[in-house]
């Protein structure tokens, strides 16, 4: 196993990094509102993807957060929603994410990100946070027009890295994201930060850890 | 339009009526338990249809619910996740369920369901309600091993009703579900009985209203 497969978004750059502007431009909602956008961005990504109305992951995260702002009743101007979009480009790696990747990188693991993000998004994100260099795949749901976890999403990876599924190691902190690519045939890590517990769908994980150099060092010691 | 076919969990029966039981069983978690169990069975639908897992609805339900007395650390015994699940065979019907179906009925229109549930579950839990003996279709996402929004399951209807799916009014109290039926081809009638936003999802019901009998009036009027 000499290539790893990396979720972007919650895996290596915190989604929740929006909460403090959410909380500066809606006080007393911030919180609530990080929370309530991420699990709607990820539900109308799976609803377009069943009904195959695919629409780019910046829109899908747009149209999420309007919803939001109306749920919550926020008193949202262009300009704030603007704001808060452009943080998505500007999101905080995990403190671990830099060290873990390059200890990868150097013990010779071809690297790539396995996104449902779109290209531009994800390569202004990853180079904002320090890590594009580290990356030799981009791979982004758009290609195939659909969105994790269709199986036309996961087959990016043995494509553009020729090798089988089950000798790429696919990371992922989302636990139904680590579950799907393990239906899919992937060998599996689950960056697990909040100790949350396993989803009940009849898998589970290769492994599961707290942090990405928990996964680095997985990897790692497989190496030898 | 002389058809009407309803989704069942959610739009006749009240799924939220869980809540007192899970409210005795697990004092002050009640409400949230209810929730959450809703919101992870939609999502395990969802996941396992992307991933082409299909497993039926009744033990969707119950791994969902699992998962829920896990994340929430409440302290479930087999015989509490028996007693919830039990109530799901005995959800209470919304109040106007009955007489807004019956005059749907009695001026002549084809009545189904069109449910993720599976059979046995429908049958029973519909049965209980008092629900049943109005139905002349009873369909079922089992019979094509995919939840909604996939389009197999949407296409249920025309097939059974032999109708053009937009001579057909489809009702549901769950926006996603409404807007799924809208993007397959289905005249639709959404009961946003809580007064939810639209979901942003470039589309929309062809109406909306607030209870079963604002449907029934909708489709009657369109009768004359």
């Amino acid at each position: 196993m000499r290539a790893a497969l990396f979720d972007v978004f919650g895996t290596l750059l915190d989604v929740y990094s929006v909460q403090a502007l959410a909380e500066r431009l809606f006080p007393g909602h911030g919180a609530r509102l990080a929370q309530t956008w991420r699990d709607k961005q990820i539900e109308y990504t799976r609803l377009r993807t069943l009904s195959t109305r695919y629409a780019p992951f910046s829109q899908v995260t747009r149209e999420a957060l309007e919803f939001c702002v109306a749920a919550l009743a926020l008193d949202a101007t262009e300009e704030k929603l603007r704001a808060l979009l452009a943080q998505y480009e500007r999101l905080t790696p995990f403190p671990e994410s830099p060290d873990a990747l390059e200890s990868l990188r150097d013990a010779g693991v071809a690297l790539g990100v396995l996104t449902n993000g779109d290209p531009p998004l994800v390569r202004v994100a990853l180079d904002n946070a320090g890590l594009l260099p580290l990356f030799k795949h981009l791979l982004s749901a758009d290609t195939v027009r659909a969105f994790k976890t269709a199986a036309p999403v996961y087959a990016l990876g043995p494509q553009a890295l020729g090798t089988p599924a089950n000798e790429i190691l696919f990371v992922s902190s989302n636990g139904w994201d680590a579950i799907g690519a393990t239906w899919f045939g992937y060998t599996t890590f689950w960056v697990n930060r909040s100790g949350a517990p396993l989803e009940r769908l009849g898998t589970a994980p290769h492994a599961t850890g707290r942090t990405l150099s928990d996964a680095a060092d997985y990897l790692i010691s497989r190496l030898r």
